[in-house]
């Protein structure tokens, strides 16, 4: 999926950016097996570059600035379909994963599972 | 799914609240079709609430307290299974959803479909 610039830049007025520095939650989940794939964070710009470009692009909070997934790994993500959250601060989009989407080498980056050890139910 | 109030918190320690006030951010999609529900934050006393008693417990933002999903709607979320992402910043809740997620009335809060006009592709 692609938008114009324009387009994206109209969406992306509507936006509430109220995260850690100035950003929108974005989930990336496969659109085939539905898997979660990544939680990251979006800021205007990195909304505009992924909607206009139809590839994930996310804010790195640890090096404050924007990166396209995949972009030294490979392991792109295109856009099949996206949905703004009811009050706009979350995104969830569909995507159409390249190889892994955890830089540890797993296919989501929740593969750490809660288990409930004996004392628990 | 539930676990102790010991075993909680020691799972509580490994998580990092790097988001705004001091909170992770929880992901809940529902544990049959897949779909995700919505999208928000818990901070460390949520987490232990939602593993220690199985139900969805979140920091509101705007309330500035902790609240039980559901508590006045009915519409509550039980845990099924839980993920933590790699580092330790989101966590994935698959959950038996009773009801509607958004309290605009639809299943999910991600009822906002982006569509590409005439100018994208």
């Amino acid at each position: 999926m692609r938008l114009s610039v324009e387009e994206a830049e109209r969406l992306a007025d509507e936006l509430w950016y109220r995260n850690v520095e100035k950003t929108v939650i974005a989930v990336a989940q496969d659109y085939e097996t539905k898997e979660v794939l990544m939680v990251a964070y979006m800021n205007r710009e990195a909304f505009i570059r992924t909607l206009s470009t139809g590839l994930m692009h996310y804010w790195s909070l640890s090096r404050r600035r924007i990166w396209m997934k995949g972009e030294t790994s490979g392991n792109i993500q295109e856009v099949v379909d996206a949905y703004i959250d009811c009050d706009g601060d979350a995104v969830l989009f569909l995507v159409k994963q390249r190889g892994n989407a955890c830089h540890k080498g797993f296919r989501s980056c929740f593969h750490n599972r809660i288990k409930a050890g004996e004392e628990g139910q």
